[in-house]
């Protein structure tokens, strides 16, 4: 049979169920919302706008929303949070794709550390950092513009690095396009790439990692 | 001082030095075999033509090469290998890229399961496999043409996947692109990407989670 | 002469006139839809805002309006379907693409049946319905993000399946490019592939498969 | 049990296997030759060179090759052609793709019709040919450069027209981007595309939907 | 001197000139115009808004506006307008760019002649206007989506074809991108290109061939 | 009946016919040669090899070749030449674009001036030209890198310049896609742009104004 | 230490900090602000919007606004303004990015001159400027469309160039994509390039170069 | 008359001349050096075969040839060399392009300093020399891959930094456009960039702002 196939829900169980918001009617958010509300799960809606949100509300009253990464929350179970991630941007402008990471970490159990605005123009900022970095089992590193900051990371550490591009830029930095080619051709070892502005991905497998590290195989 | 610089080494630290032989002059790739020589640490060269392993043979007398992987091994310490990796890939084309991954893993001391041919093209294939990749703790997932496999896997598993797309194929494939593309927009959850044919990232970058896994972050 | 150039509206013949709405001034469309209406014709409107349509309404009273699919219709003659297409999406979102081609294919007279959200990342979800899916004469497969759900259903049937790539996503994703490429480069046979979101030409190819595999070659 | 994922079979069977030579070692692809040489089965060898030719003709003597398609053919069944795939290009450059295309259809066990050279450069060759091309039950149409033929055709038949781009041209063509691009968005109806230079994919659908035109769906 | 750089006012000597209004400032405009304006010159503005015009016409009575093509035009001279030109679309949705065309060639002194919808999905349209069509001593050959039209034109005729793709289309369409490919692969002679949506260049251009024609080089 | 469609081979009445030779195999190309030349009428080949040349003498005498334009002529008739086309290069490497534009107009009856090295890094050696220039009936203007020289030819002269993008150049010059770009985005007035390298192209549409401008349109 | 690291900050010493205020939430921008006016250094903040500057205003009463380049300025310091940088542009709807250019480059303390409307298309306005834009230091030349400008001056003059391409244009201009293609592009000395629409980086660089030319490298 | 535009002679006069060899001709190239020898000026080559370069030295006897940079030197004169740039290389495999630049610069008359390897992959060898390259005037700074480098520097120094992209990498790497984007949004000020390879033109711009930087502008 595909018993196997349902083992993908074990990260999640007990921990919510996931909903991207982004382009979906109301009524059909609704329905999935309200669903997933009578199995009494969390459930974390990504990309959801503050209409959605208010749709949202008025049947599940526990949501919560957070302007800044457009997530929607539910959590009645309490969740416990482990090992530790660090969650590091170039500038003040990736904090909405970081804090997306950052509390998709943490609604699936893990610590999560906020180094914010250490980009490679002021790259002293970064140094400064580094030895807090380094305690964290993973660092998810957000970066637009030229995309630096994850392979100048990678570089100085020897955890995983997931680099996250964000949009933020004009020009030539072709919505994101610059960053995620830089971070794909990082010659700096111990890196890999998410979708421009995917900071669920990046909490999401930052999590795996950090349960690797924290519980093992198992 | 920068002493916490150094730290980045520390995966490496008994392991060996590594050496992008693509495109080196072999007068200059000499001087750098040798000089890694001289600190009888083991070494790995990626990328290399025949003609730069016989160059290097030549002075550096345990150097072996492997034709499939276009690597240059330098090996004199005894590897420990240590958790499992699952290297799988699509399609007998995506070979040679799976076996940079390989063994470049386990070079750094990794134990590596080789899954060949698992495309989704027949994917009973794979779910015939599912249960033995089930037990890596990371699984590298190499794949041309349209890329699929990656995701099918993310989808099956709760292990991180590490995507690498390869430049197999033509047309519309441009060199790697469509399955570049096709990974980094998975909808599955946990799964990153390396640059386009990197299987010595995946390797490198799938040994430093085996080892989170298996030794926890110490 | 040239009777035979005419031969290519065999297939309408009874069926009704289509009209491409997106972009057509009211002035304009109203002309379109008054000269069709003339001919007592049944018409297709694809790509018609809500105001194209309430313009059309006021001279066409027989005009419904679908929100989902953008789609007005002007049916007066009895429509028989026949044979059957399955439209099958990979996620909740790309049901507004999916929409267009099933109800282009019921239009012009084939049976349709409709599955959703049977993508990739939750591979399971599609097997079970494989049976019914193996039922139709031709499979119309729509899907946004990585595009994967054509290729893995081409796999498993014999039947031509009409790949639609949609514009759901972000980032990489490029406005449909990801999933397009993805189509395009699949290694399973019996795949092709029409424009990102062409929601209409799927259902009209799709229908013109239908009525070879009902009624032969006549 | 996964029974059914084998019915994707049922179309070859009886028909022989198909093998993508291009890129994989000689000592591979013999391998693959020896053990469906084994099977006693039909086999076609696409993208095949001439010395990939020659290593299997060393150890399967049935195989013939054909250098314009690059075709590897191994057929020991009696195959029994079937209704009628009509294979048009339009320029003379565009054969060996075309040839790629009409081999596999008669493969598989379509009757096959040739017209080439039917480019709108000069469009009355076409119109001269059409009243032959209306009598295929599908219509596979490859053209370079600008790629207009697929939709010209489809504009004057109303059979399903699979549309293959060539990377022949230069400059802006891009290696084919352009004529994928035309044929993708072209506003007549029944069109659908496959990969540039992919005739082996067109002949393919192209003898489904021919299958179906004769058989029904059984 | 430089007086050999004034022979390029020649073909407007006594015509009027031309203003890009698009993305100018209402007051940045209106200086423009006053300074043409007390030159007692015609003037041309193309792509101007309906607010653009609004302002223009506060100080310059003469002015009128064309909603369709977007051009302004202030005409007090007494045009004489010689030869022909015939200006062609392939859909009704590329009118506005044919008008821009048109227009503009008019203001030059051009005879127009519009031919609309004759694109190759009803190619038959196309041939009943092609003795009409060879009158005139250029054709302006405007075109969206797949952008064919022009090229089957330029197959027909021994005259100039001067294309336009327009970014009317969607999905792989990417605004204009195909058609623009499409015509500059044209394999069909006497063809040549302008910029996507430029109707201005096309009409200016056609009005050089036409005076040509008319009045040889002089 | 489509009498008229022969109409498009006016021009080249009694001037030969046209070969595209790239690509071709030699049994092709010697099929075309044999039965072109049966028929006693001038013939251009263009894009030829050498190989491909030798292989055509062997069996067309009069056949010559030129190896900077690759341009293979055979010519019995006694061409006259009649008005004037420049033809301009930006430098000595877009020399062979130009001389098959050159050539091409030479051979449809067309008096070519050659003004080669005028690109604007030293835009003195282009005025110096100027005035000559002005007395040709249209200009080809061929350029590579930054292809700039054909705006600035537009902006000085009221003939209709044809604007050529060659593949000269390296790095982000993409194979003369950054001339091409420039060419399409010219805002000078009375410029049209043909594919990258087609020298062909611009050789026949310069000769088809030539005639206008000498003989008018009959 | 990393006192060296603070060596950057020379440049603006006394002159002021920069803020790019792009898609930065009032929040976060006055916050900034705030901490920069504690300070009491001058502020330069690019791209803003009017909403911002508003609520900026609110807060510190000596910023002022300039709606063409966007810029808020807090000027307290008696800025002393040396040497001399020209800023050019193309046509009139590029003077929005020269301004952020003039303004930063006078911000930081050079002598700006401004000589708009000399793009290529009528070159004989350039000629007429070259003895005064010769007075310069350094020259930045913003051009949108085609982007010629900066090639055309760097040929001219032995200063450096600084180009700065603008998103100026339509159809394939992509954006900005085309003018700087062809910068890159340029084959004449003495050019470099920054991003898209970026003024403010060559106001910066041109100060920094306008330096050393008044006081060597101290 | 056309006097000042030979002012951009200015920098090379007593120099030398400078020739771009790749894709000439033997011939051609033959004629150039020939009649720049006659002139008795110093003589620059680029991108020069061996084989070019040996046709040369059969007429100029006194031709060097560096095989790393492509370059022919032909220097009679006594160059005097004055200032100091920096030439800084994030690895190994950017030496080629780097000595282009490096050899450039010192043609023209500028003092070198090299420094290699030093990417940010391993960012403390790039610390160690920081002092040293504050020493110079103008930093060009040259990488491939994800071109780090010249952002980095730009950080830390308060020259002008001159980035030179290279096609060093794969995959995704796109030759060398992936460099060329992060150069061209670094966030970093005091940064503007050449085409990828492009080692002349740094060379040449370094020279003109280092001759700024010693002599002012005179
Ligand atoms: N922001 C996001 N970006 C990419 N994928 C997401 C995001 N949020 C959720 N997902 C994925 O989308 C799936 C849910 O899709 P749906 O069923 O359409 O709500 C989840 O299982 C996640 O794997
Ligand atoms: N949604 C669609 N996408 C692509 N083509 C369409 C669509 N709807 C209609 N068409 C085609 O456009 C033609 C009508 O175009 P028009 O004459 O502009 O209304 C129809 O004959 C169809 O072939
Ligand atoms: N318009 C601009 N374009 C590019 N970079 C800029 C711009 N304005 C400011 N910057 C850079 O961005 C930095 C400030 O970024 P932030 O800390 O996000 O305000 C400055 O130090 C500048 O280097
Ligand atoms: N490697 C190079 N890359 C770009 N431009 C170059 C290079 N070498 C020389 N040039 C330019 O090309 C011009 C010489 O071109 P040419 O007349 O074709 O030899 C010189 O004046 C330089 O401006
Ligand atoms: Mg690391
Ligand atoms: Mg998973
Ligand atoms: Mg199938
Ligand atoms: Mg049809
Ligand atoms: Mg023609
Ligand atoms: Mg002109
Ligand atoms: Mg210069
Ligand atoms: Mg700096």
């Amino acid at each position: 049979g595909f018993a196997k196939l349902d083992h993908h829900r074990k990260l999640r169980s007990g921990f919510g169920e996931v909903v991207y918001c982004s382009g979906k009617s109301t009524e059909h958010l609704i329905k999935i919302f309200q669903s997933f509300n009578e199995k009494k799960v969390d459930i974390l809606g990504t990309r959801a706008t503050k209409e959605q949100f208010q749709a949202v509300k008025a049947i599940v009253e526990e949501a919560e929303y957070d302007e800044l990464s457009r997530i929607i929350k539910v959590v009645r179970s309490d969740i416990k949070k482990i090992g530790l991630i660090a969650v590091c941007t170039g500038g003040t402008s990736d904090i909405p794709v970081a804090e997306e990471a950052a509390q998709t970490a943490e609604f699936f159990g893990s610590n999560v550390m906020r180094i914010h605005d250490v980009g490679v123009a002021g790259i002293h900022r970064l140094f400064s950092k580094m030895e807090e970095i380094n305690k964290a089992n993973v660092i998810v590193a957000v970066a637009g513009m030229e995309g630096t900051l994850p392979g100048v990371i990678a570089g100085l550490v020897d955890k995983p690095v997931i680099a996250v591009p964000t949009s933020v830029g004009y020009g030539s930095n072709f919505n994101g396009l610059s960053a995620l080619l830089t971070m794909l051709n990082s010659c700096a070892e111990g890196i890999s790439v998410v979708n421009i502005d995917n900071g669920f991905g990046a909490g999401y497998l930052g999590t795996q990692i950090n349960r690797l590290a924290v519980k093992g195989s198992e």
